[in-house]
């Protein structure tokens, strides 16, 4: 099995718009029939920072999320409000 | 739900050691009742740093397990075997 931390830094001004945004991510990943589990949420004593917790089946699962059009048209569509590049770790549980 | 990234470096030196009481503390905690998911693992192209990725019921769950005896244990046990303190990040789902 594969885990996810992928941490994110959001604009102030554009919190709710990315929100919106990994929602939809959120919702269409977790349909995906190799996901284990797939959460997005802020971190603690933060308003700006959030990370998606993901588990995957495996390396190649993970691939091909990456390939999907759910999760390439959130990544395009969240650019303009990141303060920073996602910060993405990857662990082999 | 909680989410929790708990990242760990480990001395090069230790790191079996270390694996064994991080095993021994992912088996008890996943009994706990209140723990959706408690997954331990090696980062990408890393062989010294780790993380725990856990999903709690709520913070009350996870303040909670921070009381266990197996929890307080296993940091006890592996103090010496880290190379930098804990790094938490904790998110609300």
């Amino acid at each position: 099995m594969i885990g996810v931390r992928a941490a994110v830094e959001v604009k102030p001004d554009n919190i709710q718009e990315f929100i919106a945004i990994a929602q939809e991510l959120v919702e269409a990943s977790r349909q995906e029939t190799t996901n284990i589990s797939y959460d997005f949420g802020k971190l603690a004593d933060s308003e700006t920072s959030f990370a998606f917790i993901e588990r995957w089946e495996d390396q190649k699962a993970l691939d091909q999320h990456m390939q999907t059009s759910h999760f390439t048209g959130a990544v395009a569509a969240w650019e303009k409000h990141l303060a920073a590049p996602l910060d993405v770790e990857i662990y082999t549980f």
